[in-house]
């Protein structure tokens, strides 16, 4: 049944268990991986054919994406797709273009000038999930960043259909992005293949991108050795807040848009109203009967709950313990209620952010911290692509300066030859 | 002998085994890490005081250091170090406060007003290493890039020496910063601790500084678990580039400066000289046999090389393969140089930059990417405190702006719902 349970002012040493996540483990989980991660360590191209005959079906002749695929996929796509998918490009452009602004140089002292400058990662891994849901609008929150930032080779991994084909959409956006280096492969043998480099497949020095279990499972592994990843993953979630300034039915139709992504995917109502609950329920039930992906909504409704909470301060204290990947404010003045969000991963305000507008095209990204990670891990941003170096230039007075803190505090650590570095400079003749 | 090995001019092929870094592993280090993780999760603050006792050869009644403490520090410590430690937060802060630039809200097209906020991570811990070298400096390159983001809760974690008490430069540190939970505790245990929480020490969501092997290892194993870390660690390495224009005394300096940290630091020297090379191995020799820690010295010596490469762009090409955690342009206009700088942690610019003086006093901070994970991590900073959150604000007409898109993109990836929250909002009457 479609209907979310109520729970009205729950006790604080209660939200832990109220607001625990689903979790879903795949039996021998890292085994499996483990063993993936091993083989094609070991075994290059030739273990990735073998997977990808056992898991996708298909024996894959030329793994890498050609020219001609390219061009054909552009004739097979609705001309209103390409036209949306070059406006998201464009959002998602304008909005992460915004961070590119260098920081300012400092003069800490007379003679002390250091700074920070942002150094794209010259080599990173995409991972786009395919299959029955190609997920090309993941294609654009990672490719634009990674083109803004300036990463010099941006490889893109994707499994292939059975029949050895890339969804044209796909194609179509890597093409926009002016990505070439696709690579027909998926699963946690292409986070491999990536993590640790092929005959075909160059090894990355960072990897980006959403996956099943398998996948991010992998990510998790490799990062272990080095390797950066995006964030860690987890089931995603939606939590609204609303009071009776919201809309029954857009907030049910944004639980909805939530629930059928997966059905680890998790909901969380706050209002403080049992009447406006009661409609959400009502819209729940009517709505979810003409989704295609119903089943799934089903399920991850089961993981769901409606809180009742009449003080909004309170209400915000529950929401920033659940710290929610996305967090929609369906009430009056919901810029003043926004200053109170201290976890989340991305915040939407008013009756008219519905979640699918920065999952798709207001020009936010999509990739964000899931499973309470929030609390302390952002979203992707151009700052996943690059890493800040800092730097500093010190003149002779500049240094001559610090020269007694250095050596004080040199010499209270113990380390004498970081002080006999500073004092050298100063006990032979000046040089430039 | 304190002697580099000079290579000439070296084939690319052979760069990536020539540049290997130093591996000093302890036996069984993951099932020991395991087991003290797995005890302390479990066993919280009777288990910790168990492996005090164990490790630290210190049974320690209050873990928890006492206002009394922080006061008798004071006393402990000569003005001039009082004054160093001072100064160099000033600088710190000077530097640091920088990072702290809103960004700009952006107006998408008209009616999508989009945002990021940065949000301090509410609960940090910071791993201070303390017993015979006590890292006050590290705790000021921690404690005030967390002060400037405004983390609500700052716990400090350092091992206790063994009569129980806690080097006084650390506890004026903690208390010039602030801090004032500061916890006698060490080791991959002190990590558990923060990872898991315990009847004294509360649970974090980021976990903050250097260690010995299992410090680092438990970090390591505690991120997979979903709290954060600062960065994975390595052997710490210094990088030279040196033109005819350096002082050899001044770079040999430098060189052992990084030496004396440990047996499993690395320098490399890179230049086109063979005579500056010659001279900086003489100098070498002649200031290790001053130097208390010359033994450490010798060994990572062992580890480390000289380079003789003639054209400035190929030295530059070996530099950013090595990806050095500190790296210093001794040479005529440095400024120039420095922009072919790609991968690195911390760059030191001309001849009165040595790395101390960043290490300590300029401002930069000196927890950096070592180990070569300078290709893709950037040292800390007030950024490493907080998360950015994304906010988005959409008008009725801003959404009908992207609605199509909206629409399209998810019909095509197969998610209904998301199209449906989209199609709602403009199939019932207007709201405001």
């Amino acid at each position: 049944m479609a209907i979310l349970q109520i729970i009205e002012n729950p006790e604080k040493h209660r939200w832990p268990s109220l607001l625990k996540r689903p979790v879903l483990q795949a039996e021998n989980l890292d085994n499996t991986v483990r063993e993936i991660l091993e083989a094609i360590k070991k075994g290059g191209d030739e273990a990735l054919n073998s997977y990808s005959v056992q898991f996708e079906q298909s024996a894959i002749s030329d793994r890498i994406v050609s020219k001609k695929e390219f061009e054909e996929a552009e004739g097979k796509l609705g001309e209103d797709l390409k036209k949306a998918i070059r406006q998201a490009k464009i959002n998602i452009e304008t909005f992460h273009s915004n961070q590119l602004a260098p920081e300012a140089e400092v003069e800490v002292m007379a003679g002390i000038r250091c700074w920070r400058k942002a150094v794209a990662i010259e080599r990173v891994g995409l991972y786009i999930p395919g299959g029955t849901a190609p997920l090309f609008s993941t294609l654009l929150m990672l490719g634009v960043p990674a083109r803004l930032a300036g990463c010099k080779e941006i490889i893109v991994c994707t499994p292939p259909q059975p029949d050895g084909s890339i969804h044209p959409a796909i194609l179509y956006t890597a093409a926009l992005l002016d990505i070439r280096r696709l690579i027909k492969a998926g699963g946690a043998q292409a986070i491999a293949a990536m993590a640790f480099g092929t005959e075909t497949i160059p090894k990355v020095y960072k990897i980006f991108g959403p996956g099943n279990q398998y996948v991010t499972h992998a990510k998790k592994i490799i990062q272990q050795e080095g390797i950066a990843i995006d964030m860690p993953a987890g089931p995603s979630e939606l939590a609204v807040y609303a009071d009776e300034s919201a809309i029954p039915e857009f907030v049910a139709a944004d639980l909805l848009s939530q629930c059928e992504h997966g059905t680890d995917s998790q909901v969380i109502l706050v209002t403080s109203s049992r009447g406006f609950a009661e409609a959400v329920n009502a819209a729940l039930e009517l709505q979810i009967e003409s989704l295609p992906r119903k089943s799934i909504a089903l399920k991850s409704l089961e993981n769901s709950k409606m809180f009742l909470l009449k003080d909004p301060g309170i209400a915000m204290d529950l929401l920033n313990e659940y710290s929610p990947e996305h967090l929609i404010l369906a009430c009056r003045n919901p810029e003043i209620y926004s200053t109170g969000v201290r976890n989340a991963g991305s915040v939407f305000l008013g009756n008219y952010a519905p979640e699918s507008a920065g999952d798709y095209a207001s020009g936010t990204n999509h990739t964000l911290p899931t499973n309470g990670f929030a609390r302390a891990y952002s979203g992707v941003s151009v700052d996943s692509f690059v890493k800040k170096i800092s730097f500093q230039q010190l003149t002779r007075n500049g240094l001559q300066c610090i020269s007694n803190t250095v050596t004080e505090m040199a010499r209270a650590e113990g380390l004498q030859a970081h002080a006999a570095a500073v004092e050298i400079r100063f006990s032979t003749p000046k040089t430039q």
